[in-house]
């Protein structure tokens, strides 16, 4: 196992999101990243180890060149509108839904905040496009790390944040803004990788990966997540999302009701383990959201802190070359212990598989 | 001229708005009516009458019966979630933006303010329903008033806000719920004019009276305002959407740079005025924003207050049966003096015709 980690990931540190309706402290916090880390050090799984910066050219297959530009240059608009906003998060606040125009980009700075989003939950920050951009290097160094031929490790992490599996093609949302997930999938498949699967075991779901690769049959993305009639982002993840194109029949969603337990949820994963084999899979992304957990304050799903290391062990059982990128999980405290005993089950399951 | 004022409009009392990336008192707020009332005391015009309730009928030719539901229920769905809610404007805080759905209606509150809605300017209030459902039934009232035959008034007013014209056939923004404007266009074609036009003089771009008879050809729609690229709601408004369908040739923008002066606009809404005499119009509809006045300060107009006189001067002169709407104009102790000169103008002229 190599892990990579995000040391800038800190920089970006939102003050306050749009929660149903006003304004609360982020959830999304760089707290949640240093108690993996914390737990790292009590339980050491590997190396720690510094990420190259991405590839531009691999980033521009998942996502749009203007959004990257948009993104890059976001921050400093922001404080050319006003000096003082250098104290203040940017946020959109007009979207163009049905019957409004995409094709033609404002020139205002809040339109195209707008323009390149979908909710007010993710504010754009002094630090978000570097947290971002080297995040995005850690992610595809996992891929690399995994997707490099025999002595290739059995699994790559990239433990960073802001989380990315919400981000679609051009637009950023739900405390996303580079889909990690996609673009380690998009390494994978530069390696080499002829079909890849990635599975999103967040407690929402993936609609950013989803979309990404919606008419691909080379990347299979399966979600287990809250049924969006009722969880964020409530307006994708339905069964009947199945693909479109060449990638009909793969996308899968396993939505899953409001206060569903232990059980019930391996019984999904175990689904969605069947659909990457039928697949023929040659490698695996995993988008590590632990707000399954039933201390999260934000979802309902009732999983408890062994299950992780349960779920690591069923990843591993796979026997997929597999890179995890980091989502969600805001039981802040919590989610050190929830992220580490999923890659300390993997890892523990790869070792009694070599001895 | 006749004049319908909703008296109950004040019940509508944002606190609060999301505006260019933060949170600020609203623009829209009720003294702007009592300021056009104040000036009517000043100056009478006509007797101030009340209108009956609207017709639900001729709303949902104009609206989606399930938006209308919602917004109706909304209020009472805020504060069953929790009853300080009731100290608290409801702001919506995810979109379905290109690439969701829209076809599936998610049980979560948060999630139908999103699917019912394009911004976070516009906060849904306690009396936001009774206002606005009031609202309509002005501009119907006004719509009958000029509408029924030879002893008809030319003008008939809807005094009223919320403000109408950015609202959708199923989504609200802009500080617009219910499409006032659409509504009396709809209703003077129940009551029999084959073509009518709506002629849209407020700042921002009528998106909303755009869409909802985007297709038709009974309907002209004319919309005289600040350029999208730079200015609200920026993702409509260009000057290259001319209808579709059955509605081809019948959507007429005149966009205008930042900064424009009275000769500049006057000019256009001369263009807008010969292009509502070619399409036959038997009645007009005048969406009266007064946004275009040099002391707004959310537009970049530099219309002077006398200049609202002409404007209705020659409103009247194109002789056509004319309901206003009331729309935007947040220089809120100029609003009630500007709106007042159009109408006077309007009065004025008719007047002079008839002598």
């Amino acid at each position: 196992m190599r892990i990579f980690v995000n040391g800038t990931h800190a920089v970006h540190a939102g003050q306050q999101e749009m929660y149903r309706g006003r304004l609360v402290p982020c959830h999304e916090v760089p707290q949640r990243l240093d108690h993996v880390l914390a737990e790292l050090e009590r339980r050491p799984l590997a190396a720690l180890e510094a990420a190259p910066p991405p590839s531009r050219a691999v980033l521009e297959k998942v996502h749009s060149p203007a959004y990257l530009r948009f993104l890059e240059s976001a921050w400093a608009e922001w404080l050319a509108l006003d000096p003082a906003n250098q104290a203040r998060d940017a946020f959109p606040s007009v979207w163009p839904v049905r019957g409004f125009r995409h094709d033609r980009e404002p020139l205002n700075f809040a339109a195209r905040m707008g323009l390149y989003s979908f909710d007010t939950g993710t504010p754009l920050t002094a630090g978000t496009w570097q947290a971002a951009w080297e995040g995005a290097g850690c992610a595809m160094a996992a891929a690399r790390a995994v997707g490099t031929g025999g002595d290739a490790a059995r699994a790559g992490v990239a433990l960073t944040r802001p989380p990315g599996h919400h981000a679609g093609h051009d637009f950023f949302g739900g405390y996303c803004f580079i889909n990690n997930a996609a673009v380690a999938a998009q390494t994978l498949r530069e390696l080499g990788a002829k079909r890849v699967a990635v599975l999103d075991v967040d407690y929402h779901h993936g609609n950013g990966t989803q979309s990404i690769f919606y008419g691909r049959s080379d990347v299979l993305t399966v979600s287990i997540h809250g049924d969006p009639v009722t969880e964020y982002p409530f307006f994708l993840g339905h069964a009947d999302e199945t693909g479109e194109g060449d990638g009909v029949g793969c996308n899968i969603n396993l939505p899953l009701p409001v206060g569903t337990g232990t059980a019930d949820w391996m019984h999904a994963l175990e689904a969605g383990v069947q659909h990457i084999r039928s697949h023929g899979a040659e490698a695996l992304v995993v988008a590590l959201g632990v707000d399954t957990f039933e201390g999260d304050p934000i979802s309902s799903f009732t999983l408890a802190s062994d299950d992780y290391l349960a779920i690591g062990r069923r990843l591993e059982a796979m026997k997929l070359p597999t890179v995890f990128t980091l989502e969600g999980g805001y039981a802040v405290e919590d989610f050190g212990v929830n992220v580490v005993n999923v890659l300390d089950g993997f890892r523990a399951a790869a070792v009694a598989r070599a001895t």
